[in-house]
């Protein structure tokens, strides 16, 4: 099969040191950039001396970020920025061929005014919004596979996302009084060094933040409109909790269907289950629950799996949807691999089982 | 001021642990007795290193239940018992004239069909539920005072139920529709051998469990039905994360007002901070958050108090309330010296700050 | 007994956030000052959520830190402080009449010079050093009763010199060959925002630092050389756990008999415990523990209490001695208050059990 | 490269499940069965739903152990039982022909004598012993090689003798007066549903144990012994810490050269790098830190790496050794699978990497 060369832009954080990983042991891609202003000069592994056994490690050096030059080494570039600093990258880049794999939140909306509204700047380039693609393959398999422009979908929506959508997809669901609600692994904040996010402050503490307008809300409910094909405000309150890695989301459901006796509900409750089915039966990286089990974030960290269960409550006639991910990886890194794979032509599966 | 005699029953659990610390150092209660079927013989200091150096732990020993000694040396007995036993433990020491405060749920339901719906099996005292009284005392203290029979509060109900009841009694927001989803602290779950509940199945792990119908919520609804004079059925979805203690609780409520501009939902907001200023400006143990502050069980855990913030979402319409709390102390141990507090006419405060 | 006003400078790192919280519940101490540069203007509510719930917490502002002002208001001004700094406010509060109790190293050595070797720049008030007491109580409790600069200790030293002192004074262990491993929680690395202690770098971390010499052990050689009335030179190495708090030290000692039989073992035993027993059977903060039992940091967080517990190993001749404490109680804030009761003539545990 | 067929029996407990996770992803290993009383009838996917992705993980059936029928299904088998009940199993599928990787202690001893001196029962197969390799490929490669049973080091032994066999047998270090301190992630304790490793009872606690006679001494002083001529005592202390995986091992040594001066120091730390890098500088699972890194637990956790740092001290004489790795990798079923890889003629990285 035929390999590709890759850089990746901002490797110094979570999400960039988990593509790091992720590519250093991917069967047909090559890494041959990693670029970090802190950290330019030095070896991979003297970064992440988790990675210092992989012979890579000891030639592979951090530079600085310069597009131009990337441009020329890398087929395709990873860009792991804050928002706002990854459009500016990603247009040289584009401008000069390189297939760009976005994991801010740069390229996710269609619209420049909803940017604006949940981001408080202008978007520094809107005229690629139309070019982008949401890398979420579950839902946009074909487009990915042809697009030059793949705006990797937050850790969060992914999580809310692919339970979501086939429900609505379906009918089976209202659109209106979506609740997720949703608890993350601290690395979803990002290595940053402040003090809201020392051990001792993360440690032996929950806290819900960011309530009640969260950013990513902004591509949740655009993603989820397309899907009921009407506009779609939900409510989303985020959660963080002591753990490294993994986001647990439950999602509160007004199922199309009124059920009044047991033999509606699991009436219902088929209907459910073959809409996932439909959906996730043949996917590799959706796992739906059966049985008793329910989603459990030490079940899928590491792993590219997104797992989801559901429940029917007679005592409310509500469904309640749960799921559970890797924020740093179907949540971020693996998910941007699996789009990689896609547009390469490789198995979808490479490098991530 | 005059003191009284307590002992506890099922001291050797994680709740039962908490009274012990509570009792030994409280101003006018006098421990007299700790028992536990494994522990019996050994001292408090053998069995709790941690009370060691308190000077009664060298000569308090455990020893074996036994309601007519009992009876004997305490005014007042805690039971820190599974629901169930409990109640066998109940009959004796109220005939012989003891207060009993009953940290299980088998006194806090008025409807001995409900308990059988719920806990699968007979109320074994039935005639003793009329007698009980619910022992939240921001809600029953006048009748937590002339009681003989506290029924001390489940940790997820107080951590719905403060609240809620405010805002249900003053009429803002709908009985229907209520969502509570929250996370609790591995000490729930008590101090049992059980595989589930080891370190390396808890620790970097998240799940919801007990999904749709937890045993908690049978008193959750009494209680909010009595505030609403209406029956009210909700939503309950509990979590476990790894932290030794606290509940975090996130409440999805309906306002009875609808708001389409900023100064509706200003107003609607000034009747939510009035009626929680009327119901909790002056209790010791609710915590009203101000400004940006948000719940962190960090700044619950070891206190007796239950924090609340509250947001109206002008885009959904809805009022998102959030709590925090021990649930070894205003979920269990705290919460029941607060009725003993009350009941033997000491400051309410008495050896919880 | 008559009260005394106390100030905190640098109130709102770790061990300052402790002073505060113990000096809020002290019987006999009156907080009239903190200070902090960063938080200047915020009432201690605000800073510290969980403190809201006492009456002082709406009232008490942090202020800018100013010696001459302090001076005035404050009886007893305790210094929580990086090492430099502290002893630049401890000059103008000691000639102002204050009594000081530094929480940082500035004043626990006797030589200046030794000073310079482990912090790296000049002592900044070398003339105060004759007048410093090392204010570790069970060990110079007569002397910090009449002393007007308390040099409270370390965390590592506290857990390293109370089970040691006492062995090298009786001359049952030699002076040489001494080792200490040490595991210390994150909150021993203070509130500081950088990346080596954020949650995600911490937690399902263990690792070794500042080996070997980390600046601790000069105070920790000192105050060894004292007991053995010979020049001490130790081995320490610290390792960083992921807990919040507690320090665990684990010491490796030569007896100074051989035993080559049980009997002698045993004979020798009982020489330790006798030793032990005679330093530390009445003292109220440090638990000798007994039986099977070794020391645990969960036994002893929250609390003011050393646990110490030894082995003797017939396979090898050695003695190990382990013990446990709180760094933020014993090995900080509560060990320094020990000594403001001390020298206030209150009762050694005043606000302390 | 020719394939081979696989079985582990015990596979529910923690090492189990490693090993299943690594076989089911090696490249020339074919698990064929998988044992576990308590899991018999459940698929993998049942029990272990972190492997559901994994196709086989629906088609392979835990069984009931049955040495007979593992005999005529697989060419090696994995034995991840308690010591004592392994032996019982390897005597049948010895004599069956298969080949038999231990991970249990049975067979790690030369001296049935010692055996039961540290296991308090007679060893079960004593005729066995002579055959057995001590299963630690840095040292025995070329044994491990030939051999139709190894005796899989334990997760202690592992950290202690790498960083020490080549100081012994270069004569750079004394064999008297080693002492090795090791803290351990609570893994190593097994699945076991014991008080003592619920999650509240580890979190937030550090505490010693086996003072000061472990029974993984007798391996790791028999080894030690080979490697230095002589016989060999050691102190060791291990701790429980509460990480998931990872042990930290800190090793005390003497070095044979006296050094006075700094140029003494450093002829001597040159001779120690020269021989360190004799042993390790190909070996592809020992990493040899430089400059001024420390091992750290989770640079290791999920690899079969095990780090290696050093520190000589000019105050003390000493040379400090510290080394990381994960206890069910390098410690137990990596280095298992790596004897796996060596004893099939693969190469030794397959399915490690």
């Amino acid at each position: 099969m035929k390999t590709k060369k890759v850089a990746i832009v901002g490797a110094s954080g979570y999400s960039g040191e988990e593509l790091v990983k992720l590519l250093l042991h991917h069967p047909h891609a090559e890494l041959v950039a990693v670029t970090s202003r802190q950290n330019a000069g030095q070896t991979l592994a003297q970064v992440f001396p988790k990675f210092a056994s992989h012979p890579k490690s000891q030639s592979l050096r951090f530079v600085d970020p310069n597009a131009e030059l990337l441009a020329k080494q890398a087929d395709v570039v990873f860009l792991a920025l804050p928002h706002g600093v990854a459009a500016e990258f990603a247009l040289p880049l584009i401008a000069a061929g390189c297939v760009v794999i976005d994991l801010s939140a740069d390229f996710r909306l269609k619209s420049a005014a909803v940017y604006k509204d949940f981001y408080a700047h202008d978007h520094p380039a809107p005229q690629l919004l139309p070019k982008a693609v949401y890398g979420l393959p579950e839902v946009y398999r074909e487009e990915i596979k042809k697009s030059l422009l793949i705006a990797s979908p937050g850790c969060y929506p992914t999580s809310i996302l692919l339970p979501t959508i086939p429900l609505l997809k379906a009918g089976l669901v209202k659109a209106t009084g979506i609740i997720a609600d949703s608890l993350s692994g601290v690395s979803g904040a990002g290595r940053k060094a402040e003090t809201d996010y020392l051990f001792c402050e993360c440690n032996e503490s929950v806290r819900p933040y960011g309530v009640p307008k969260h950013r990513h809300l902004s591509e949740i409910e655009e993603q989820l409109s397309f899907a009921a094909g009407v506009p779609v405000v939900i409510q989303f309150t985020p959660h963080l909790i002591p753990v490294n890695r993994g986001i647990l989301t439950t999602l509160y459901l007004a199922p199309q269907t009124h059920f009044s006796t047991t033999a509606e509900m699991a009436a219902f409750g088929g209907k459910l289950a073959a809409a996932y089915a439909a959906a996730y039966a043949h996917e590799p990286f959706v796992r739906l629950l059966e049985g008793k089990a329910l989603p459990d974030t030490k079940n899928v960290v590491g792993t590219n799996v997104c797992e989801i269960a559901w429940r029917l409550d007679a005592r409310t006639g509500r469904l309640i949807v749960m799921s559970a991910e890797d924020n740093l990886v179907k949540g971020a890194s693996g998910q941007a691999v699996q789009s990689l794979n896609l547009l390469s032509g490789w198995p979808e599966t490479a490098g991530l089982i």
